[in-house]
Parts: structure tokens; C-alpha cells; sequence
């Protein structure tokens, strides 16, 4: 919290514009001993003339050691300890399809999945069911009613809904119905102390009914619940920084935790690089805070496709003039994680980062844009979540610390 | 605590085998400006290879100019911070002789030295008087029978051994009497709070009737105690870690500090870094962590001598073969702290670090085991209490955090 403090009190309500790259899971290993990584492999003629005029570090994004999620990752990067602030999976998903948690809520991810004749769990993900199939799916379950609450529902994405319970007495404490195996049956809704044994009993009721809606389908045809969770509260972005912050992200897992710190979400056509930074360039004098995610760079590196992960990064390098036409005055460049594709995880390598800020940066002698070089670069190696205080420094936003 | 609590939540109970390594006092300084300094000196293949193959870094024991006692070191070695979890010296001394020390314990490390007829200190250490002097004069304190509770005691080394006091009522919180000076006389052991009061008393009897028995003595005709401490209740490392732990060293200290953890301490022949390992091999099947501790380099640094520093280096590393032939997944080489032979003194300088994962590191350009490598190398410089979930991670150890 103290860095928020710090950040709250010194914060001036004017200074440059800052713009945060995130390609989502940037950081990788090369698939030979000596190698290249995908961002080294990668022709990236702009970011390398970045690198040169700006400085490299390379950012950790909770621990040394500790491999984040999507959410610790990404609050780290906007300045909030992941360790300190926690934010539950179904509070994300669900914010991330535009379903508000509020206070009291219980949120949940929801996973169809597929169960034999006993009942057991063949497939986790029901096939991977096609959007187009399962959004009817999510439909039929909207007219289950329950005594004293209000379940909203919300379709994700293939297998993946969200579900929030609204009413009076609920608590998330309770356990994920998900057994993460197949063949055996689905958990009940356990409460994991008193105060949410109301909130676990209707969920299960829930889940009850549920089946039966389910029971004639192919392949969705019973579900899972993880995740349970509820409203972070977690304080403002703009009110900590002083700015005018606007998200631009493809993906509801990112707009959903941009929204929950207080960022505007925007929409927009396409899904691409160039897409978003057009988009960017269509809101320049609306923001003064930019924060632009790229989901491909990560999905590239769960596939396990080394080549694909450097396409990515070289379509966001191709895409990049468009964004330094608009003159930014601070740019970062980095990951929220690190996604290796010869792993084909979210790991806990440090993130390479690159800062260009030209007219307060002190570049290093650093000449492209890689992981070798971030370790060599002039930031060194630091926490994530102290990211967002250099992009405000160089951005000329921050008072001085005492007299 | 924050980072073992989440070493206990993600930890799985799978993954590879893990080898801390450690040299104490490892890191040195040049002896001639621009030189190199102790390890970089020392002849070593095995490890510059392992330099080449791995990634490289720095630890900060405890803080940056916070030169640490070998205590605070290890605990920050496996993962507990050493300004939180405080154990005294006395409970150090009697866990590495085998004497436990349990809740309400107080245990000391005691120092026989000799006074002149004014019963002033002449020698702090009974002119280093031989061990197989020192033993039976530690017998004879055994007869020596106070009020209440008992004492245990055992002899540790030349002119040092560890008492244990055991009864109702006792506090830790007394003051050295070594006065860390010669020409004056040993201090009484005073309380510095109420509740200590019992236990100062009685060891201020049990020092008196220790003087009359050791009247005669020609050297060791004294005692001052230190370090009054009681059991610190450490969590145990095998269940935050979820690994089976052994520890391979040869100094009583260590083998303590380890048993304090809850480490399995083993006994095997020699003294030798080859026979260290050796007894690594033999119990291989056996344990999913190994700790090894190899003494020498931080005694030849104390004794100021940088060829010999260097040669027990040259030593360990002459004998890795024998590890690597194990297969280790994970292998991390580094100290607890420096001991430069030209300060011949514990310091605070950052200690080289090597980490060797073949399966899962991010190698660095850095190309063989030294300071300056260290200081170039992809890990940075970090706490040495984050060294542990580094460990994990690379060993496939570890869930991860958020979703």
C-alpha cells in the first residue's frame, strides 16, 4: 500500500502522456541452449531503435520464483502489490464480460464440462465447445430462480461463463467445484467457514437445477464453479495517479481488471495490433494514460508455437509508427509474465521492459530489444508494481519527496 | 512470513530434485585493486561450465550493508527472513551439539577463558585450549546442582560449549557476560526485564559455583556465556516446502541451524567436500532437497589467507562431478555471506550466486562463476531469502499464483 500512498500524495494532475505496451506473457527461452528467445528471434527494427534511445531493466512480476496469474500480473504492472491485493478469478471473468461485482456479490467462473452416464467428468471443457453452440446454452440456465437472491449470468467465451449472486448474507469463501481431473464427479459448493454456508447451499441448489436444464446436451452437459470471490474494492487508478486512464484490450480477462481498478474500457474494430493502436489514436486527447494489451504474444506461447510468439511481436513492431506519430512522452514496452513457448506456461522468468521517454529518460548502452539485454540494461532488475511510479516520474507527473 | 505462507499455499508435492550448495563466506574482494578476487582466482572448470549453462546473480543476505552472522545468513538461505525470525546464538550452539532446546528452555553458548589473580580476563578463549583439554573440564561442571531446574551442557569445540537451563519460570532476556575485552572482569548475567529475572539469578549461581570447580584450572579457569536465547519455534521448512530435507555439512552450527528448521541432519565420514558429496550419493533416494555446507572457505577467509580461500574452492569444484553424475534437476551454488581473506571478517558484500536448471533456466552471457559475472548475470541482485521459491520454480515445484 505504501507505494499507492506515495503515488496518491505526489501525483501533479498534469504532465506528458504515458502509454503501457503489455504484450501478454512476453517473456520466453530459447528453444536451444544459446539461442535466441522469441523477442530476441523476432525483427523488431522499431522497438530496437526504442531500446537504443531509450533504457532496458527486466521487471519481476510478484517474487523471484512465483509464476502470476493474469490478474496478480496485471495489477502488479498498474502499480497495486499482488500479494497485498487480491483479486478472485470469478470477479475477473465476470468483469471482464461487463458484469459488475459489487459489494456482498459472489462471483464465480463457470466451466461446462462433460459427465458419463455415472456422472463423472469425461471432459473438462465440454469438447471445447464452440461460442456459437454454448451462448443458447448459457441462456437456458438464466430462468433457474432462487429463493432471496439474484443470479446473473454471462457468457465468456467457448466453455466459459460467468456467474454473480446478488442477496442479502453471502460470502465467497467457499470451494471450487472444479475437481481439475476427469473421472470423477463434480465437488459440491463447499463453504469453507460459517459466514458463507448460505452462499455455498445456493450455489449447490443452483448447480441442481442447472443439471437438469443440461442433461439432454451433447457434450455441455453439467458444469464446474471456481474461483468464487467477490468485489476487491480496490482504490481508483486515476484518483492514486492523477490521470486520465483508458484501457484498450481485445480480451475481457484485461478489460475486466483494467475496469476494476477505475480505467475506461474502450471498444473498438478489430482485434489486431494495428487495430488497437488505431484505436489509440482515435482517443489521444481523451487520455493521458494508455494502457494497451496484446493477448497473442501469450496464447502464441501456450500453443507452443516459438515462431508464432515472434510474429506477434513483430506485428506489434510493424503497427508501432503508428503510436509514436502521436508523440507520446513516456512508452513502455514489456509483459506481464513471462509464457515460454518451449514451456508452454505462464512462468516465473523475469519480463524484459524497455522505457522511452526522450526527454527524461537516461538511456543505457543497450542496442536492441531481448531478455540478454534487459539484463544488462540501466534499470536493472525490480518489482513490477514499481513500474508504474518511473512512468510517472519521466512523465513529469510526480512532486518532489520531501523539502 | 509473507513469502512462506506462500511457499506453503503453492508448493506441490512433486517436482525435482533440488541441491543448495553452499560455500560459506563465499564472496571475496581482490587483494590488489582490479584483481580478481578469491573464487575468481581459483581454478574451476566444473563450475564455470555449469556459469555457462545456468544464470547467474547476486544475494543480499540480510540487507544491503548488513553483514550477517552465520545464523540470520542460512535462515535467509532457506527462505526465512532473518530481521523476523531471530534465533539467539545460544540456542545455534546447543542445536548444533545435538542439545535441544525446547519452549521455556534457556539455552548459552559459554566461552572458558582464564582471568589473572584479580580475576580479570587475560585470554577470551583459555589460550584456544585444545578440545581434548577442554572435554573433561565440561564434565566437570555437570555435578553442579541448582534450585528448581536443570542444566544440561555439552562441549562443542576447543574452548567453547553450550548449556542448556530447563525448569518453570525462565526468560531468555539476559545480557552477555563476555565483555568482549581482556583486563576486565566477566559481567554477571543481567536481566533486562522482569520476567528474566529467575533465570539470571540462577545462572549467576550456577557461574559461581562453575568458578570454584574450575579454580585450578591452568588455562580454562573461567567461563562467560552468550547469547541467551530459547527455542525461536522456526516453521518447518519440510512442510512450507513440501520437500524432504537433508542437510550434508560438517560443522556443528549448521547441522543445528538445519535441525532448527526441521532438516534431516546426516552423519557420514570425513570432512572433505568429496566426502560431503559422497554422502549426497549415498542418501540420494532419500531426500527431494539437499543442503550442503562446506566450511572451510569461510575459515580461510577469516584467516586471511586468499590462496587457500581459494583452494577450497578449487576443491568443491574438483568434486562436483560426483554431483552432477546425479543428475540434480535443480543446482544452486553460492554462500550465506562474504568473508574477503583481505578483511578476514564476515561483510556484507553481495555473494555470488549460480542457478543450473537444464530444463527450465533462463541462461544469461555470462561464461564463468565470479563476482563480476555475478553482478552481470540475468538474475540481478535479490534477497537471499527469495532464493528458496527460486529454487521451486525451476524444479517444477510450484503452482501458480492467481489466476
Amino acid at each position: 500500500m505504501a507505494n499507492l500512498e506515495l503515488m496518491k500524495e505526489l501525483h501533479r494532475d498534469k504532465g506528458g502522456k504515458i502509454v503501457l505496451l503489455v504484450m501478454d506473457g512476453l517473456g520466453g527461452l530459447p528453444v536451444e541452449p544459446g539461442g535466441p528467445t522469441e523477442l530476441e528471434s523476432a525483427h523488431t527494427p522499431n522497438m530496437d531503435r526504442l531500446a537504443a534511445e531509450g533504457t532496458l531493466g527486466q521487471i519481476t512480476p510478484v517474487a523471484p520464483g512465483i509464476t502470476p496469474g493474469s490478474g496478480p500480473a496485471h495489477l502488479a504492472l498498474f502499480g497495486y502489490d499482488p500479494l497485498l491485493f487480491v483479486v478472485g478469478r470469478g470477479v475477473l471473468e465476470a468483469t471482464g464480460v461487463g458484469l459488475h461485482v459489487n459489494k456482498g456479490d459472489v462471483a464465480a467462473r463457470g466451466n461446462f464440462c462433460t459427465v458419463d452416464g455415472h456422472g463423472l467428468i469425461s471432459d473438462r471443457r465440454a469438447g471445447r465447445i464452440a461460442t456459437a453452440e454454448a451462448a443458447p446454452i448459457v441462456e437456458k440456465l438464466r430462468s433457474i430462480e432462487l429463493p432471496g437472491v439474484e443470479v446473473e449470468l454471462r457468457h465468456v467465451k467457448e466453455y466459459r461463463f460467468a456467474v454473480v449472486m446478488r442477496g442479502e448474507g453471502l460470502d465467497p469463501a467457499i470451494e471450487d467445484t472444479d475437481p481439475q481431473a476427469v473421472g470423477v464427479a463434480p465437488l459440491p459448493a463447499r463453504a469453507t467457514d460459517a459466514a458463507s454456508k448460505r452462499a455455498a447451499t445456493l450455489f449447490n441448489e443452483w448447480i441442481t437445477q442447472a443439471g437438469a436444464r443440461l442433461a439432454d446436451q451433447p457434450k455441455a452437459n453439467a458444469l464446474t464453479l471456481r474461483g468464487f470471490s467477490s468485489d476487491p474494492a480496490l482504490p481508483p487508478f486515476p484518483e492514486i495517479y492523477g490521470v486520465r486512464a483508458g484501457c484498450f484490450a481485445v480480451y475481457p480477462m484485461y478489460q475486466g481488471v483494467a475496469s476494476l481498478v477505475g480505467m475506461d474500457v474502450l471498444h473498438f474494430e478489430g482485434e489486431a495490433p494495428s487495430d488497437e493502436l488505431a484505436a489509440v489514436a482515435g482517443k489521444w486527447d481523451e487520455f493521458d494514460f494508455f494502457f494497451i494489451h496484446i493477448k497473442k504474444t501469450d496464447s502464441r506461447g501456450e500453443d507452443g508455437d516459438f515462431r508464432g510468439k515472434a510474429s506477434v511481436i513483430e506485428a506489434v513492431d510493424s503497427a508501432l509508427p503508428r503510436l509514436m506519430d502521436l508523440n507520446p512522452d513516456v512508452l513502455a514496452i514489456t509483459g506481464d509474465h513471462s509464457t515460454p513457448a518451449r514451456l508452454r506456461v505462464h512462468t516465473w522468468h523475469p519480463v524484459p521492459f524497455l522505457l522511452w521517454a526522450p526527454a527524461t529518460v537516461r538511456a543505457d548502452d543497450r542496442r536492441g530489444f531481448g531478455e540478454t539485454n534487459c539484463t544488462l540494461g540501466g534499470l536493472g532488475t525490480f518489482p513490477a508494481r514499481e513500474v508504474m511510479a518511473l512512468l510517472m516520474a519521466h512523465a513529469g507527473r510526480l512532486e518532489k519527496y520531501g523539502a
